[in-house]
């Protein structure tokens, strides 16, 4: 990794040709480097978050652009140190030619993520919030949006501060029992341990179990339609998405490949996997496609079971479909039969359709949305788990604490407690920062696109 | 067209995702419209080409994004109008919804255009100038970007102001000539008057002739490859483009369709016409080619012919490509003999090459680059004209330029004279637009992208 001391340019906006682009300079010698192709006002004469109209020129004295100049002088910047940015037109050539200026002059190009990454360093942003304005930055649904910026604005970091506060606090009372280990605090103290732990291990706990619900609607809510062959599955799908997507038949089996379409309804982005018929076979090739259809079920958090209400409704797709998290009944074919057939017992929310006619599809958004509104309700003031490497951490604290536990109900020793109450306290710290690596910053920040 | 008098909207940056992208808000409501979604220091008390950070809310108050807004307070603006920048994260989320929230406060979606219309309207640029806004955002070469700055800066329109000065002495002689028309003046200012004349032809002329080069210039300077099959045409274009983006083999007449490769050499942009090869034939599919291939000769600037310096040299092709303006001979397989077979007579810029050891490649690219440095040795002060409408206009100038020098010649009245001075006048002020009919302004803007 490069040297944090060092000037780094890149251009901040979105790639490909625009009304206007953005470059930015950040480094201890941003001021110098622009100087050189800069004509306007005497960059040393701006304030601080002031906008200059002036002129790039090239090597040859020649104007490049005219541009928008703004001053961020360190430490009142993104990234702590000076900081500038030009606004140039969007052109490729300008975009082009004025990087290869500021190399010249001085700069080196930003790696993906580097001036998050001197954010980072500077103590701007913790690691959560570093992660968090990549996820703000690939956010495509309201709901993922919202919770990338609690966490980039701070909530989920100050959740985990005050769980590494409860830890510290743990600490102290493990050491008092050390000091005092031949009297009576001990006792009293153990069962306040005890109650600490329990509390730390609880939220943590709950903080784990939001992450089923925060990568689903931070990736989009895995939806699968299953259903017999020609109950209509690929007609819903196309009905929903209001086009035709899917190639929809009346021979059955016509569906042999998992087609996945997304679709934002209200808040949230749906991944709809449209799924072979389930239905035994003897063609090898429709067999796959089954295969495929049980795997689907497997990995997603919604299934909606497609059935044809003029048929006895199909009791095996509530076994098939018993391990997923939520279930919807679509009972298809509405407009065809006044005396539906019903699934019986308590099969989920039911919903009658008509992929044809398009009467019920609301209710069936309806129903989806509420569905998403549950997995939102995981979380706590805004606060849902949406990264592998946070999930990551916070199982292994989860160990650490449980091993912590099994400790104290042991009547172990303070100092052999102390290692596992130490231990938990790193593994949260990894999730903000606290503790880190260069080799988990590299990972990180590889992550993000270069100019931010 | 929209009114003048509403704000209007835009995202600015490219379209797509990236670390930022910058939302415009510019109209008289600008101020009013950004409040209402605005949390941060009050914008009325906020100083023209000042940086602010700051909070977006979303219409039910919660955060959508932390921005860094920049007022610019009329008419210190590229508009005139106050308008106010919005940097926020380039999420496809945070772009859309932004541009909802402003529409929603008050503001509508910009047109195409229409902030460098609104620039037009309030007199900070010419029409001739805003036109080199779009060229200079869509110009992906150097000498195309000069050509298109020199144009936005004004250089093109004080040439045109210039010349419609001129016009306007000579109306100023003419109405001389009218009121002392029995006196000895008349002989005096005839000579005057038809030098004057003669002068505003000659620049309006030459501006005209500069039109192709300028053009060429500007989408790129088209080459066309041609040489008598298995001469080695598309190994050459692969040798000079650094890859196979042609499909090459021994066998002759392989390269049915003509293929065009854009390659920057130094400054410019060429756009290389791989071509059929030229040679009699029986087969039809073939015979399409080679029509093709005489067409791409046609338009095209320059003509590479290439042959294989181990044959005698083909003497048709010369004839064939004996309309170009520039013409260029590429002895190729040169590495197979120490005999090269040359034309007779001059038939232009010969280059030894070998398209399979890259040798004499470098000579060739100079070759070219010269080419091209004579067409913007066109350029008159860097003005070269590059615009099928100014084209237009000036061809319309030079006819009634004519036709008053015509008259002059004749000796026709002055008032019939002066209607071709009008007339003249008129033409040359379509180019900046102090003549203008809204259609023109239609058809100009709606080649721009949205957000300028």
């Amino acid at each position: 990794m490069s040297q944090i001391n060092d000037t780094i340019c890149a251009i901040s906006t979105a790639p490909g040709v625009g009304g206007i682009a953005v470059a930015r300079v950040s480094g201890p010698q941003a001021i110098a480097v622009v100087s050189k192709l800069w004509r306007g006002k005497p960059l040393n004469e701006i304030e601080t978050h002031t906008a200059h109209l002036g002129t790039i020129v090239d090597s040859d004295g020649t104007p490049l652009d005219q541009a928008v100049l703004v001053l961020y002088r360190a430490p009142g910047s993104y990234t702590g140190e000076d900081t500038i940015e030009l606004s140039v037109h969007g052109s490729r050539y300008v975009q082009r030619r004025l990087l290869q200026l500021l190399i010249e002059a001085g700069a080196r190009l930003a790696e993906a993520g580097e001036y998050t990454r001197r954010a980072f360093a500077a103590g701007n942003l913790d690691l959560a919030q570093a992660e968090a304005v990549a996820d703000v930055i690939a956010s495509n649904s309201r709901a993922a949006h919202r919770i990338a910026l609690t966490q980039m604005r701070g909530q989920y970091s100050r959740r985990l501060a005050h769980l590494r506060q409860k830890l510290v606090d743990l600490a102290a009372l493990l050491e008092l029992e050390l000091d005092f280990s031949e009297e009576e605090v001990e006792f009293a103290s153990r069962i306040q341990l005890k109650q600490t732990a329990e509390e730390i291990r609880a939220e943590v706990s709950r903080l784990l179990a939001s992450f089923q619900s925060g990568q689903a609607i931070k990736d989009g809510i895995p939806v699968a339609i299953v259903g017999l062959t020609n109950a209509g599955k690929s007609s819903l799908l196309n009905a929903l998405l209001g086009d035709e997507r899917a190639i929809v038949s009346n021979i059955p089996g016509t569906t042999r490949d998992t087609i996945e379409e997304t679709l934002e309804i209200g808040e949230y982005l749906f991944r709809f996997i449209d799924t072979a018929g389930l239905r035994d076979t003897v063609d090898s090739i429709e067999q796959i496609g089954i295969d495929r259809t049980r795997q689907s079920i497997a990995k997603a958090r919604i299934v909606i079971v497609v059935a044809d209400s003029t048929q006895p409704f199909p009791a095996e797709l509530l076994d098939q479909t018993a391990h997923n998290a939520y279930r919807i009944i679509a009972l298809n074919k509405i407009d065809l039969t006044e005396r539906p057939n019903l699934p019986n017992g308590d099969a989920g929310k039911i919903v009658k359709i008509s992929a044809r006619t398009h009467s019920g599809l609301d209710t069936l958004r309806n129903a989806l949305q509420n569905i998403a509104d549950q997995e939102c309700g995981q979380a706590d003031e805004g606060v849902l788990v949406t990264n592998q490497r946070h999930a990551q951490a916070l199982d292994n604290a989860l160990k650490s604490i449980d091993r912590m536990i099994d400790g104290m109900n042991a009547d172990l020793p303070s100092d052999l407690v102390a290692q596992d109450q130490r231990e938990t306290l790193h593994h949260l710290g990894t999730i903000t920062g606290t503790i880190t690596t260069p080799d988990i910053l590299n990972t990180i920040f590889s992550r993000f696109c270069v100019g931010k």
